[in-house]
């Protein structure tokens, strides 16, 4: 079976950097299926990446090497790791961007990259994606073993979303994504719904900092409300979104990535 | 030959969607090439993407798998469906997504995708292309008959583009597409010109509104009028087109799709 | 091995240009591996279209074919050419677009695409990317000799960028490339530094338009300065370039491509 690279960067679609990186795995390994999760990640963003990187890694074939690179201290004392899980291998910096995913499967282990025998001849300054990362992904896809990149790392950079937390009647979340479609994402899973007694069908309050915002509906599909009326629904997650059918939720309510949201039964 | 799936959703290319769905066809079918077509298409904007399908479906080969996902009725009762057509196989919502690029190759059959064991395990909410969309083109890619996904179908959304229409003198037509380019993409093709007794090199009116806008000679390159001046062109799709040398046409005339349009001989 | 075919465009991702393009490739040559360079090239930019091109092109394998679309001029005289030089194959049209790549690898010759059999059967007037560049990539990957496409050329357009120069203590050169990111590129090439004695961790003055702009540290990294603050670093293409630690450099200064800069040492 043809092993899978996947990349996820900041560098968006114009520059020379995603054909750059794509060039050096199919140099070292050519037999490989290179494949994009997310070029388009808000640059240095590293928990906006983590969190797309999580929501996609765990739909790929057992043994997918992913690559990730929002490194906005490239060039420092950061290192560069490769992380095995229970089914995948993440490279990219140490900066927690690849923790949500690999914490998820279960690690197995971390390398931090040191042999220069799988970096490029000349490492730059500003793009270890190419330098470093591009390398060890097709250098591991041609069965070179992990302990061979470098020594085996105890302690690494872990980025986690805070858990939510239920008071008698109310859950307290945050806002973990803002999709194209302007859906807000929650933390907020179904399970801890339904610990509280809500369910799909119930009116829910949501309160964004502190004040109620909206008495919504958990519906089953955004069209059981009008085109642009708002709607609760459990999205592809499995956790609480916020919506608008056919419309943007997030710029309608002006609520960024990170806010504080909380919910009860109404 | 190694099997083509082809990828055309409103997704947009930073959140994790098209991610999981490539994950998913590679984890059932780990040995086909999945192409994008494009992400990109306006959010819910069913016409814009059965346009860009079908303007790029039929230069794949035969036997080619289109996915197309652009779903605002997602989660209710519009159907799953996957139509076989005389070169290649179409699978997306019953919402007349698909048709346009369907109808124009010939279908053969059409079936409705009921069968839970072709589909993930959790079908969430509010992402089929994931759960349901994603699997079926990777099963069918690995031969699975298509009677096998569920009921054969009679009836289906059906979208079609109006057909221009010959008045005396004059082409009544439509806008169909703008393209990033900003030339405008009318339902005008070149036969029904020469109908009406116009070819390369003539000058016509275009009317919008039923208002003079322009009088543009039929042009066989963009560099025939001055960088900055209007022409008009049979464009890639055998269709009229109105552009400006180096220069966004539909900016400058303020047109959108779907904006009637008139042409006739001067 | 696999060929491996580079599509670099400024078609945008939301038409069906980019996957027409494909589409055609994979007819012809199934087996082939399509790499995405950029589609996101400014609207007719040739020289960005070549920077691009150029700085990721030498990281693909040996036999790469790379086809350029940045064609202003399609359906007019400009010709259809194939260079070949000492490690890959560029198809596009001859506008400069493909020279800045391949001069720096050592042309080894240039073919004019004339022969109608290796074209789609209708060559429209507005798309040469998907009727002439793409079949005569794929054809040339299914092993045609590039003699075959037409005859041989002695003279092609030639892009470069300018040299820098030095005078004295000072060296002149130009932005080159603004990244995503807003990092300028200059065509200040790190070897040039070194003549006029400035290495890193100096301290360097930048003038635009011949005013004395900033005085900045060549910096080992972005982090060396605070979030926010200008630096200079040797980045990826060994080019000198002006950066704001994550943040936008080009926008602060507000400088365009093409633009002339000065440095010296303070």
């Amino acid at each position: 079976m043809k092993k899978v690279i996947t990349l996820l960067t900041d560098f968006g679609l114009r520059d020379p950097y995603v054909g750059a990186m794509k060039g050096v795995i199919l140099s070292i390994c050519p037999d490989v299926n290179i494949v994009d999760i997310s070029h388009e990640i808000r640059k240095f963003d590293i928990r906006q990446g983590a969190y797309v990187l999580a929501a996609s890694a765990s739909f790929f074939p057992k043994g997918t090497i992913h690559v990730g690179v929002v490194d906005p201290g490239v060039g420092t004392a950061r290192k560069a790791i490769i992380m095995e899980t229970k089914r995948s291998f993440y490279i990219g910096p140490d900066n927690g961007l690849l923790t949500l995913a690999a914490l998820r499967e279960g690690v197995k282990k971390v390398v931090q990259i040191t042999n220069s025998k799988y970096m490029l001849p000349r490492v730059s300054r500003t793009f270890h994606g190419r330098d470093i990362f591009a390398p060890a992904a097709a250098y591991l896809a041609n069965g070179v073993p992990i302990e061979n990149f470098g020594p085996l790392l105890e302690e690494y950079e872990i980025l986690s979303f805070s858990k939510p937390h239920v008071q008698k009647d109310q859950i307290e979340g945050e806002i973990i994504y803002i999709d194209g479609f302007g859906n807000i994402v929650t933390n907020i899973y179904s399970e801890i719904l339904e610990k509280v007694g809500i369910s799909e069908e119930d009116k829910i309050k949501i309160l964004l900092n502190d004040k109620l915002e909206k008495v919504l509906k958990i519906c089953k599909a955004y069209n059981e409300v009008k085109k642009g009326e708002f709607l609760a629904i459990i999205g592809s997650g499995n956790f609480l979104e916020i919506s608008i059918n056919q419309g943007n939720a997030a710029k309608k309510l002006n609520v960024k990535e990170g806010a504080k949201i909380k919910i009860k039964l109404t």
